[in-house]
């Protein structure tokens, strides 16, 4: 595709990786002075998964957030790429054999497949942790109050963290169960509930605290992080709708997994409702995403495409 | 023991693992509005292992800092108990099957013994989130300015990170293939310098963390910090060769493991220098830990009697 979000998305895509790059190889001024570099084997793992590829959501959202409420998206690199870290932790995590054991992450040997699992959590531990130190960093330069530094790191870590990211994978492990069984009555309200649970906090979480992070690094009003929030709610669940369809739908070269959800049985928005309403669903939620970003005008022309791209991507 | 360290530890002990319960149980209010709360069964597991006991040293070493720069130690327990959340993820993930593989935790089936490996790596990466929220709230509670706000998460960032805490573990399983083969000529050399970033990283870093934590909320001065450091190099080396030794010749009953260093053949101290002259090494860093407590006089009273407890300690 070349419409302005591919160049838009490139060219903030292209500026994450240099940024991703460069603290993973030590550049990072912020070491403390006795500590010695990190085994190479664990550095080695952490850029392997960071640098995998991927389509960069969270930063750009980073970025895109901060652009919005009025700050150049280059101001907020080093937050945006925490976002990225917590992505990536969670993917490495996600794929361990004894979450879904997944060989393939886009359309390479998972992180436990080349380090082993041990170099696996420990990568998936040092990119979660280094996150905050480039957000607190990143807070710093921008001469945040002692308050919004706070809340920048308080967003990040609740998004990802027990009630949120976290709180949602864990709750997809707990579906897993319920997914094998016949879904009727009682059972399916219950699983109704559950899927509306996971969908809010495995993907959603992360997305808003992207955003929320964006605006709280550019001294956003209380009314835009406000809208930011709906808005990530909103484009977070039709993304994971989306997502669901597609592992259903999608040509599995494009998509470059495995399509273990299918083979898991996993609770899902097509499973539970069919394949068309959940379309509708995704769509609705994308025209909700937009109506949100009215009070930003022309700022916000970067989400508001983004909106209406992740209910048509076809991978 | 009835000295008044023990005193104060049971003392600083009860006030932290009170608020630990609280914030695991969900009293906190720093809750996202739209997040429900998490699994019961995320939230149990990381209840079992962070209400297992132990010794409450870090959190209380936070709190002792604190202290020793003149504000008093509950006004820092958000962030003693984030450090007692951190101690514990390490320990969770640490124990795991592909890590460490132990059943036994201070006389307890290990996390993922009971609730599963899944559920296991879950509880940890959520406590290591969650200690930053703490943190972060702590740092808004006590009004710290922007510049301390954002040191205090890249102190516990960078204490419990790739190039801390979590490179440590990294360095710590790349031992385990060294340790097995006999050490002679070349290979003691590497042994022994392996063995000085294990211990610098692998207990020191998150021990320094904790002091640091505490001095930065109590708005300490630099040559504050710069003692305060110093001393938990010192300090935090000295207990990991202590308890080293005490896995060698420990009662195993006291100590309640299965002492699975020796099984795994781990690269130690005792093992590299032999058991006496470990002992005079951790003796020497407890005298350096005491000389660098003289600035502060009455008010470090609590950790200059830790320095020589824990040389002396019998588990």
């Amino acid at each position: 595709m070349k419409t302005p979000l591919a160049r838009y998305m490139r060219n903030r895509g292209t500026l994450i990786e240099r940024s991703l790059l460069r603290y993973v190889r030590g550049a990072d001024p912020t070491a403390i002075p006795f500590l010695a570099p990190a085994p190479k084997i664990l550095a080695r793992s952490m850029q392997y998964s960071l640098m995998a590829g991927g389509k960069r959501l969270r930063p750009v959202l980073v970025m895109a957030a901060a652009e919005c409420c009025g700050l150049p998206g280059r101001k907020v690199l080093q937050t945006a790429c925490a976002l990225e870290m917590i992505h990536t932790y969670s993917l490495i995590h996600d794929d361990l054999p004894a979450m879904d054991d997944d060989d393939l992450r886009r359309g390479k040997p998972t992180n436990h497949k080349v380090f082993g699992e041990a170099v696996a959590i420990l990568a998936g531990d040092g990119l979660l942790t280094a996150a905050f130190e480039l957000a607190a960093d990143n807070a710093a330069r921008l001469r945040l109050s002692g308050a919004d530094t706070a809340d920048l790191v308080r967003v990040i870590a609740a998004g990802s963290g027990w009630r949120g990211m976290v709180g949602g994978q864990a709750a997809d492990l707990e579906a897993e169960g319920l997914a094998g069984k016949r879904l009727d009555n009682g059972s399916s309200g219950k699983a109704r509930r559950l899927l509306d649970y996971i969908h809010t906090h495995k993907t959603a979480a992360l997305i808003t605290a992207s955003l929320e992070a964006g605006a709280v690094l550019a001294r956003a009003s209380r009314k835009q992080r406000e809208a930011l929030r709906a808005y990530g709610r909103a484009v977070g669940l039709a993304f994971q709708i989306a997502d669901d369809v597609l592992d259903r739908v999608g040509d599995k070269k494009k998509l470059g997994k495995s399509g273990s959800d299918i083979a898991n049985d996993k609770l899902t928005y097509p499973r539970l409702y069919g394949i068309e309403p959940s379309r509708r669903r995704a769509q609705a939620l994308s025209a909700e995403a937009l109506r949100r970003l009215k009070p930003f005008g022309k700022a916000a022309a970067p989400l508001r495409e983004l909106a209406e791209y992740i209910v048509a991507r076809d991978r």
